[in-house]
Formats: C-alpha cells, structure tokens, sequence
C-alpha cells in the first residue's frame, strides 16, 4: 500500500478548486446509479490531502471519558464489529449557485445540484467506540478533528466539527474506512472518515484524527463560523457569529439531473431524471415535476426504494413540452407534508447553505 | 369513579361541533402556558365519546405476537413501568381555515391555528407492551383500534389507525392513562389512549381497545382514506384513494396567537406571541415575524428551551407596527434549514391537511 495515492476521478468530473479539491460529477452522471462509482463521487475539501501512512496512524479518543483510547488502524479494524451503512451524502452548500443569483456569495464555492452522492460505507459503529472509550452519558456533543492543514483567520488547524452525543450513538453513526468495498481513497479521508447519515457533508470529517466526548459543539471555526445558517438579513458587516443555525441535519430537497441548464428538448413527452433527499433522507414521499411554470404537476415514480433509510431517492417524470416551455420545476414533499420554499430569494443566507428552493431548469423546446 | 365524566371545558373554549365533539381553546389562552391546562386541550373526535366502566375494561394485544394479551386496567397500571412524557399534540387538519379560502373544503371541520395543544402524559410504554406479548420482530406496523363508533362509508366502526413498528419502540410512544397528572377524562380518551409524540394526533388513538401487529399499516378508514394528503390537482372527482401521503410527522409550523385576526393594534412596538413546532418537535431554531408584508423580519425569542424534543416552543417577537401595517407574519426555520412555503395556494389539497404556510394575521394599526 503506497502511502501517497493519487486521486482518481473520472475524466468529466468537474473541478471547481484544485488546491483545495474542489469537484462533483455531472448531474447526468449521478442520476445514473443509486450508488455514485467512487471515481464520481464529489469531493468538497478545506484543505490539503494529507498523507498517511496507514502504520503510523492513530486515532486518539479523549474528553469525558473514562478510558482514553489511543487506536492504530489494526486495532479499530480488528477490536470493533464492522459493519456497512448505505448513505447518501450532500455538502450544505449544494446548489449554491442559484442563491449567488439573488445576490452575490463571495469567497464560497458557487456549486451547482452535484454536490451530493451516495456510497455503501463499510467501517465501525462509533458508539462501539465511545463505549469501549467508556464515555460520560451526562456529555452532550462528540467533537472530530481531521489531519487536514485548513487556514481560516491566520490560524491553521485541522477540519473540525461535531454532533449531538444523541446522533453520536445512533448506530447509523460511523468511521469508515470502506467506500464501496474498496478502502478509501487520500481524497475522501483515507484512512479513517466519520460518516454521520442524514447531516450535512461537514460533519464526517476525514482523516480522523481525533475524537473528543465534551459538553460543548466544537469550537472549530467550521462550526462556530461556517456551516451556521443565518437569516437572509444578515451579512459579513453585520454578522454576530454566536448566533445562527449550527446546521446538522439536510434539508428536504428535489433536484432535475436532466435536462441540464440550456438543453434543447423536443416538443412531446419528456422523460425527466432526477434525486430527492429529506431530513431522514427516505421521508420524501411526493416529487411533482411542472414544465409549465407550475400550472400543472406531474407525479414522479421513484425508481429506488425507500427501505433504506439514509439514502437518496432517485425518480423519474414524464411531463409534456409545449413550443411554450422554458423552463422545468420540481419540488418534493415529505411524509409529514413539508414542502420545499418556491423562491430562492425567501431563503438566501450570505453564506450560502441548505437551498432547497423548487429547482428551476431552463430549457429550449425544440420542434422535433 | 363515576363510569360516565361530564367533560369539563372552559368557558371560553371553542366549539365547533357537538356531536361528535370538537372545539379548541383560544389562540391567546394556548400562547399563555407552556403545558396546556386540561380545560383548554383541544378535541377532536370522529365518533361518540364512549362511556366505558374501567373494571370492564380490556386491552387486546393480538396480530404477530407470541403470546396474545387481554389486559385489565390494573394489569397496565401494575405489571408495566409508569413513564413521563411532555408531548404536543397537533390535528392534521390545524389550520384547515386557511385552506379552504383558497378553494372550498367541504365536509371537514375548517379549524383555525388551535387544533394543538400540550400536555404531561403518564402511562406505560407501547415498546414494553408489545415486548411481553412477543412481537415478531419482522412486522412493519402496529394498529390501534378504539371503543367509539364511527360512521363511514355507511358502516359503524371504531376509530383506528397505526404506526410504523419503528416509531412503536420508540421510548417516547406510550400508552397514557394520565393528563397533566390527572386521569384522562372521557373526551380524551379514559381510560387508555396512545400518545405518539411528533405524529399527526390521529395517530394517538383514544379509547384504547385493541394493539395489533402487522405486515401492513391498519386497513381502518381514517389510516386509508382519512389523513392522506393528496397533490393540489386532486378532488373528490378524481381521487385515486391507493395513493396520497398516509401523514405521520407534523410539518414545520409557526403560529401568530396574538394579535388575533382583525384586531386593533397600537402603531409602535408591539409584542407578537405564538407557538411553533418541526417535525421533531423543538428541532425549530428560528421564528421570524414581519410587520411590513416581508421586507423586515424580527427574529423571535423562544420563552420555552428545546430540552424535551417532543414539545412546541413558544415564542414572542417585538416588531414596528406603522399605520401602513395591514398584516403581520411569520415563518419558521428548523436545524436543517428547512423553512416553510410562502402561501396556501401552493399546498392546497382537498382533504386540507398539513397547512405550513406562513401565517398571516390581518390586523388594523391605529394610533394610540
């Protein structure tokens, strides 16, 4: 095992930053396979890709614990049940792109609806870990620390975050060190990832290095400062970082994979593709597709199951296109009847999280 | 214990419907505790309110167990743990009002914002229940079925519906004896009612007869036909009854309570109370209200904490009342950023459940 692995990604992956590794698959792609090949799955990066050498590697567990634990990567493999969890992941800030429409995001990643994918994650419960840890039940938020080098207000640090003690146990809750059978990759937190089902990308942090059971959500910058969700008054002049929303969980969300932006489509019936995600991703119970500015809806079948509960939901929908048609909606509802907000501009946040407006495509209707 | 309790309301507590009973408090009185007092809890049945003699009482537990139950009264009371749980409960149709002054909803009851309510529930847990009958670990559901008598669809039935086994085990679903520290009375369900924190209150089952475990939710018409929420371009005429929503969480909701609709308010600051509630209860994070049809939006503050994950939070936000102001509006933001759709129109379904719009209050502003 080398310990430096070059990245592989698929030849139309698109790259939005190099330095840090910025980049997701073309929605097209993704709309293809419930399960996203690794080499198109999106990478959303902070900082550098460490190097690791999988025998120095260790893991250390602290805080309010009784047992502090200081594991190799044989001991997490070997001492822990493995176990898999099929999971759909999405960075916070998918589909940011349309909100820097209403009004400018600057020096965040403007991505479009492709930063989200699903992979089977093979690896070991984290409750496994804290119990063996012998954590203190009266503690509220598990911490995690990467071994990445992130620079954010003249300070370096590794990527941090953290979740509810609540969510920490929930047995869903993993560190990963499979990503659809194969072990990961440098890029996607080789050798050790979190993988928190169900929240926002941040939260499972790569190239774990440490785990910390405390009273308090992290005190790294990405969740005190990124990550918050603020309301659409609010800007860089007149933030107060104390307060705002510390995003966990993901939004409901329905989005159109094809057609893409600017598609010529022919006049009839078109079959359109596309995912849809809920808070627990597999609640999403209705995805209506318009083509005309939402007079009409029709109903999208899913075309994946809702047995597992962590994943996306891919769907199709027949609709009809008329020489009138310039654009395609789609909107989701979910099983405690939650629908989605119409405009962006309800929602904007200055930095650009959790926009779950109806996607909008504009498109050409073409005589055939 | 008298066998039949004249249900004691306040006097100030809304009818809107004597057979069967429903009514609900005013919105002003609900803003004012955090737990509702029993006299103001809302109603809402289907059926009568049936007369039961506690010692002739029985609960069966039967469908994919092991060992069939036939409980007395005080078998429940003596042979299970008694357990706590502060719980709202929410009518699916609350806000049905509004609903209908987009298009008409005929034959169900046009509730305005008070078809919710708190309480302290006591009882027993379903999970610890259905674990001494058995259970088949492979079921999917539980039914319940109660004593009163429905009718629909020209038959006499009792009221029924169910749950997902998941959300059965859950330690928050209990089977509850107890309101507020008292015995239930009749209209609330004595002796014996499910309580399903987060759920539609229809899951909530009053006048507990019957527990089944099966392979399919419960065939009962309020679980098959009642309680499904059906897309905006379905009607009577063309409702295809095998599809819809069958509704199980609340949807993330924020209500005004006072000013009431039509009431004179004083141009200057004035204090905006109200209640809001996510589909985990307290995973609301933000409420914000706006005097000036939406180009400012005063954040509330949230008079009750987010320790019990099954309650609502009360809130209260100051904003500038104009003599411009016509309405006043607010809106709810949960920990996964979702927020609530802007009007009715976008939501409106022929059965008129699940209205999440953000909601308006008509108010004059005078000078003072």
């Amino acid at each position: 095992m080398s310990i430096i692995e070059l990245q592989e990604k698929h030849p139309d992956f698109i790259i939005h930053q190099h330095d840090p590794l910025n980049g997701n698959a073309p929605l097209l792609f993704l709309a293809q396979e419930f399960i996203t090949p690794n080499d198109l799955f999106f990478v959303r990066n902070h900082g550098n890709i460490p190097a690791i050498d999988p025998l120095a590697y260790r893991l250390t567990v602290d805080g309010m614990i009784s047992k502090p634990l200081t594991l190799t990567l044989k001991e997490i493999l070997d001492n822990f049940p493995k176990v898999e969890v099929t999971a759909t992941m999405q960075c916070a800030g998918n589909r940011r792109m349309e909100l820097a429409e209403v009004a400018s995001i600057p020096g965040e990643i403007l991505w479009g609806a492709g930063a989200i994918s699903t992979a089977k994650w093979g690896g070991v419960r984290l409750r496994d870990v804290l119990i063996a840890a012998g954590f203190d039940r009266k503690a509220q938020h598990v911490a995690f620390t990467g071994l990445d080098h992130v620079e954010r207000l003249e300070q370096t640090f590794g990527f941090g975050g953290s979740i509810s003690t609540q969510k920490a146990l929930m047995p869903e809750t993993i560190l990963a060190y499979e990503m659809n059978g194969q072990r990961l990759s440098p890029a996607h937190g080789f050798p050790l990832r979190v993988v928190v089902p169900g929240y926002i990308g941040a939260r499972s942090v790569k190239w774990l290095s440490q785990i910390t059971v405390q009273t308090e959500p992290s005190a790294n910058y990405f969740q005190q400062r990124a990550y918050k969700l603020f309301p659409t008054d609010v800007n860089l002049d007149n933030v107060d970082w104390s307060q705002g929303i510390m995003l966990a969980e993901n939004s409901l969300n329905a989005v159109i994979c094809y057609p893409s932006v600017s598609d010529e489509v022919p006049v009839g019936k078109l079959s359109v593709l596309g995912y849809a995600v809920g808070d627990r991703h597999n609640t999403v119970e209705r995805v209506e597709v318009s083509a005309d500015n939402g007079i009409r809806w029709e109903k999208a079948t899913f075309l994946t199951g809702s047995a597992d509960a962590w994943t996306w939901r891919l769907w199709e929908a027949v609709v009809n296109i008329t020489p009138e048609t310039t654009r395609i909606m789609a909107r989701a509802t979910d099983n405690a009847g939650n629908s989605q907000p119409r405009d962006t501009q309800e929602i904007w946040n200055f930095k650009g999280y959790s926009n779950n407006a109806w996607h909008r495509v504009s498109v050409s209707a073409v005589q055939s």
